[in-house]
């Protein structure tokens, strides 16, 4: 079953955000046996809305739209679609109440532009939403299913997983893709690629190999089409074994998980505890360990320790060494490691300093100079790191490098 | 003049990856004066490829395209082109030095997959990659022009940056467009467009207002579209103003900026300095601010206190606070707010606790209730909010929210 999506706003085109609806569709979709075939981003006009709906159309039997259902002008997926069925548009008693009651929760006066949100197209089967005012619209047209959804992530979201998919699942008899996916890190994609070469070739058919390079990683992704759950993940895994035989060192994970969640899931089994000390990635590396349900098990906290003064007060960095050494050294990304491990009480602490840039360079540590330390009680590892030009990058680099030196640690303390 | 961007790669349609190179590209061109009529996102695939090129082709000038350049078998892209463009690959020297230097530069062997790296179409011309092996390549083929550039962000923005840009400055007369955005909180989208209704009603045809809200934000970006860069400034500075006398009170910038970057130079203006005391959000205030550079010169850092343990040695919250009220409570985000203020040495100071789930909840304190501080000597602001179920949701809601309070305490104590 194919299926395509079809984003609507300027703002996307403008590259004001970021669609990160549509990957998010597309995950849940797949997961169901729908592929993507395309997705597309186009601007709020009524004849390329109403074209790209067409070549959907031509290429797919599903057709998800988000976007352009918002109150305002600018917002024109409604009557375009109601143009492109040729029918018109009407107050939706429903999606009415929906409006009403929300406005009703917030307290807000109801304006006429909002009593408008409630009209919609008189072919369409009105999708409740619950987060918002723009109705959802499902339509059964010349044997394609059309969707629309507001392009609000979280008013998307829960259409799509209290809503559509359980719909779509009803009304169609959906194939099966079973995905195997390695992380690992450490390597390049084509020392991998070189590594595995002959597993490669050896794949039959149905079993496809794909390498998704990432700052630092690499994850392996198998993805097998078929009909026969057990038979397709027999087979995958049969693979995907191989792969993690050849290139063990490298793996860091056998799932589809970010590397910071499958440290999070070992140290949760062995009952161990982390924390952390930041100085250039400002918080990052704990935002990446905290956006995970249930990490508060493992992660205590840690100090994003920016100045001076406070690697000094919340680490017990020593002036002298700060002095000394500066920020970005040895000396102080030990004392930083050191520091939280003894003033958080964690079984396992990782330390990073170094020069985000874009300024604050200097000829001896030129900006992307990071100290990176992971310890325990009974040891530490320190490394440092000589990365780009680019803050963001740096800040993103030095995290997975920060990753990938606990996940040596635990290794090393435990297997 | 038109673009449209087609991203090759399997990865984006099943959800693996966010498609973040596109927006970066839109914004990126827009600026200069080229539209982006549409982006496609498209798989590995022959046949999907090609008739993705041709349909491009058909509505824009310009097709730049992204991904599938890698050296494994998946990456089809460069063989396509070829065969789209009519031509053999060849050996390119300048390529294949690059793709020498860079192993040199890593010290790793070259292999044979990444030799074949370095060829490309015979009608292209190479775009130097200065940070990867995959050459970028420029077609000029039946009066439009193909721009084919790496997935991996970081080697496809220098490419477009340093070469791509500046060369099709240099060959198109562009047309200006220019944008204006006023960044407002605290108001929702259909209460902005009634209020400035008359306004948008007044707008000139060459001046598009589109409204982009994100949770707890609405931003106004008016367009404006010509030759004269002057007069659509003029004009278009004109409206804006009028838009924000009518709705100042949710103004936080009249810049494209994030609401934490509007803080920050607010505060680096006034010589003020800011720490934090997250709990809940788990770092992300502190991320959201040293993303950016020169975020060092307000914000000295702050605690990242998950436990009850941290939230008493690194801010001093009473431990009968903890176990009295609660560590979701008005009482501790007050003493969490105040220990900032008072450990870390700052002018102003944030604080939140909150539940972001989806476990933690109760039913006196359900999962998205949190409680969210800002504090400088004079005053403290606080106030409790009752968010959704989701984690991610509740944890970029608290933010925004602890930014408007912060925003609104500056107004009040320093306007």
């Amino acid at each position: 079953m194919l299926a395509e999506i079809i984003t609507i706003g300027d703002e996307i085109l403008i590259g004001q955000i970021v669609d990160t609806n549509s990957a998010w569709m597309a995950e849940k979709l797949n997961h169901e046996g729908i592929k993507i075939k395309q997705i597309s981003s186009v601007s709020d006009n009524r004849e390329h809305i109403l074209k790209a709906l067409a070549e959907a159309a031509g290429r797919t039997d599903i057709i998800l739209i988000t976007g352009g259902l918002g109150p305002t002008k600018d917002d024109i997926t409604k009557k375009t679609l109601a143009e492109y069925f040729g029918v018109d548009l009407v107050l939706n008693d429903e999606a009415l109440e929906n409006v009403e009651r929300i406005f009703k929760k917030y307290n807000r006066p109801l304006l006429e532009t909002n009593r408008k949100q409630a009209e919609v197209p008189t072919n369409c089967e009105v999708i409740l939403n619950e987060n918002g005012t723009a109705p959802g619209m499902w339509f059964n047209h010349a044997g394609k299913v059309y969707i629309s959804m507001p392009g609000v992530p979280f008013e998307m979201k829960y259409m799509m997983e209290e809503r559509v998919i359980p719909k779509l699942k009803g009304i169609f008899n959906l194939p099966v893709i079973y995905h195997k996916t390695i992380l690992t890190a450490g390597e390049g994609e084509s020392f991998l690629a070189e590594k595995i070469a002959d597993i490669e070739d050896s794949l039959p058919d149905d079993i496809k190999l794909a390498y998704l390079p990432k700052l630092g990683q690499v994850r392996l992704r198998l993805s097998a089409y078929g009909n026969d759950e057990i038979s397709l993940k027999v087979k995958t895994e049969e693979y995907a074994q191989k792969i993690i035989e050849r290139v063990k060192h490298a793996v860091i994970a056998e799932d589809d998980i970010p590397i910071e969640k499958a440290i999070l899931n070992f140290m949760a089994e062995k009952n161990l505890t982390l924390s952390t000390a930041e100085s250039c990635t400002g918080g990052y590396i704990s935002h990446l360990l905290t956006q995970h349900a249930g990490s508060s098990e493992v992660f205590l906290g840690g100090a994003v320790s920016y100045s001076y003064e406070l690697k000094e007060s919340m680490l017990g960095v020593k002036n002298e060494t700060l002095w000394q050494y500066g920020a970005v050294s040895y000396e102080t990304v030990k004392e930083m490691v050191e520091g939280a491990l003894l003033n958080f009480k964690s079984d396992y602490a990782i330390a990073v300093t170094g020069i985000a840039g874009p300024g604050g360079g200097t000829p001896d540590k030129p900006v992307g100079t990071v100290w990176v330390a992971a310890a325990n009680a009974n040891k530490t590892l320190i490394k440092k790191f000589t990365f780009g030009s680019k803050r963001l990058q740096n800040i993103e680099r030095t995290a997975v490098a920060a990753f990938f030196m606990l996940n040596t640690l635990l290794n090393e303390s435990i297997n």
